[in-house]
């Protein structure tokens, strides 16, 4: 196996952390997002939607998008199960990880792709070419100020997003933490209980991978 | 089991016609989204996120997210699997499954809630309220023109979105046609493939749920 890795960006981290977690090694092949490398015709060739994360196995099948690569990981090295232990709780990190996603990632990349000049006509990931719209890029900042007080919320009487149980969502959310970053925010000084998970996570071995 | 429903939306028609695919009949019961029923404090007390479907336990713990949901009837109902039968297949599945999420249900709804006069302030579905961005709406326009010509190459030569297993990625894609009906967009005639593989999943009884 190998995974197609960009060091820099949130999704190809949220797979590393992933790995680390489970204690799993996999070669990994940089591919530079700066200068477009996932758009020229030799990675096409390894994976047609042109994007970064990307698992290819050694029959060459390419595993692209990050949940996918993560629960093909899942499946094949049970140990220290990421997506929960019970139907119930495997119900809850698919909740908390898909609405930290949208409201995280997908938020986050609606404020970064819709204002930085790097991504002119390229506001969404993907092969087609949409034009950034300056108003989701505001949308987007405002998104991550009510992220930040829902999560604020939540981890006053919670430790992880699934209760004391450290998941797959939690990779998600802390590697969210990192992306806003790009566009200039940071927790707010108010959440203490966002910074107090915040700090848990990044103390663990995981978080430098 | 309960499962919180509202017959004219795409999410709990997904959620209904995996069930009907498995043969899982559950108690449903009927919450107006067109009336706002699922702001009422009596349903923010079953469902804080105010979202429709919703599937509550007889322990009262609510499982909220189409996919949450369907994961959990596939763990507690494992016959007819949907979500894949091998580790690849599982991948592929999610991989599929997220795309038209993003490409047809996500992309569906930023045309239609960002121009329909009943969404005013609630461009975005949950609790925090934001307002309509006409240029997003435009934007999803063109996204589903996409969705519809990267679909129809993809099933020029493929049965369903996986091979030849129907999974809940076609389930996605069914409901996603329907839901842009909202938007007046229908298949349009040069996608044979496409329409070929709609007519099919529309003739399996599961259709109607």
């Amino acid at each position: 196996m190998k995974l197609y890795d960009y060091k820099q960006a949130p999704n190809p981290r949220r797979v590393r952390i992933f790995m680390a977690e489970k204690g799993i090694e996999i070669e990994t092949v940089q591919i530079n997002l700066m200068k477009l490398e996932q758009h020229s015709d030799a990675y096409r060739k390894i994976n047609p939607l042109g994007e970064v994360p990307a698992l290819v196995l050694d029959d060459g099948s390419c595993i692209s998008q990050t949940n996918a690569i993560c629960r093909y990981l899942e499946d094949i090295f049970p140990q220290t199960p990421l997506y929960g232990r019970t139907p119930l709780e495997r119900a809850e990190v698919e909740s908390q990880n898909h609405l930290i996603q949208m409201n995280g990632i997908i938020a986050g990349g609606e404020a970064f792709r819709n204002s930085s000049p790097n991504f002119k006509n390229r506001a969404i990931s993907g092969p087609h070419a949409y034009p950034q719209i300056p108003e989701l890029a505001e949308r987007g900042l405002k998104r991550i100020d009510n992220l930040f007080a829902d999560l604020d919320k939540h981890f006053a009487d919670q430790q992880f997003l699934v209760g004391d149980y450290f998941s797959v969502a939690d990779i998600t959310a802390f590697c969210t933490m990192g992306f806003i970053r790009w566009v200039k925010k940071t927790i707010p000084s108010e959440c203490g209980h966002l910074q107090r998970w915040f700090d848990q996570v990044a103390s663990r071995p995981s978080s430098k991978a």
